[in-house]
């Protein structure tokens, strides 16, 4: 995507050899139009798949995966990563393993939002080593409903993150994908 | 807003004498449509204000203040509530003390997203009393910006949010404001 690659050119910071900065435009300042033609660019890429219900998790994900859902017309839900006081007690539960805080946390869905006939469009912001999306999709499996896609703003793609969503045979759809960050500049895979 | 309050109505509970679940429309799951009558009904009451930025906070104010920028065609910047890795460290920090969880935290803004020159307006799901309102008041004055207003989904009307608000001589608008809960039935100021 064209438009967000630039962005990224033009706003994104590099810092070492695998943090990219958008907190001008992505997950701390947002810019609500350009998150308007993300929608619209994942409305596309999975004009062909029944969407019921978009899944993300707090706080960078709740943004994209709103506007996107306008072009979906459907609700979103997302999963809570810090305990929230008046959280029902019956969840479903996944881990996740935080490599930047080196320790593992606990997202947590209600049952009532995941339900079994609900076909669920993953979105998140990053895309790394997928221990985020993998904790979405044992949401989802729990619930015995189907995940229909994965969509991520921003992939690593020199992590395994990709061969992860793939090895479970879910269709990952990336709008922009780093091939590498060395010396400060971000190079694009070419096919996005 | 009366298709709000009728939504509270069918889907809200109450849970002892001050809390009101709405995880189900407004702050885990989401209901977009309602959503965009939301952020229509926003930029209705704070029609005649200049807006350059709306703030929020992390994780529920996030999607409310997405579709809402939308018809102010603004930027959205939400203050952290958790340490986050790569956070800038010139930030502005205001103290919000937790009721719910009996210790204080602090939210952080990079100082690069909200300037002297801005017109901000503070959007909220809940307001109850004005503590995390105040933060964001806060931050605000300390960008030497201007407030123009705070708008609150749903505010707890027999709590002191409002006095603490309008004591600033700062315009607040609540979509519904709850004059009881008692019995576990919500019942509405009338004016709203």
């Amino acid at each position: 995507m064209e438009l967000l690659k630039n962005k990224i050119l033009e706003e994104g910071r590099v810092l070492g050899k695998d943090v990219l900065k958008v907190d001008s435009f992505l997950n701390h300042q947002i810019d609500v139009e350009l998150f308007n033609e993300i929608g619209k660019e994942f409305k596309k890429r999975f004009q062909n798949k029944e969407v019921t219900k978009i899944l993300t998790i707090e706080a960078s994900g709740i943004g994209i995966a709103c506007i996107t859902a306008q072009y979906f017309n459907v609700p979103v839900v997302f999963a809570k990563k810090h305990e929230a006081t008046n959280m029902d007690k019956d969840n479903y539960e996944a881990e996740i393993f935080s490599f930047t805080k080196n320790k593992s946390y606990t997202i947590k869905v209600s049952k009532k939002y995941i339900l079994p006939e609900d076909k669920v469009l993953i979105i998140d912001d990053f895309l790394a080593n997928a221990n985020a999306a993998s904790a979405l999709i044992s949401v989802v499996e729990q619930a015995k409903a189907e995940v229909v896609g994965v969509g991520i703003v921003i992939e690593k793609g020199f992590q395994n993150g990709r061969k992860v969503i793939e090895d479970k045979n879910i269709k990952l759809e990336s709008l922009a994908i780093l091939e590498s960050m060395e010396d400060g500049k971000v190079i694009f895979k070419k096919l996005t």
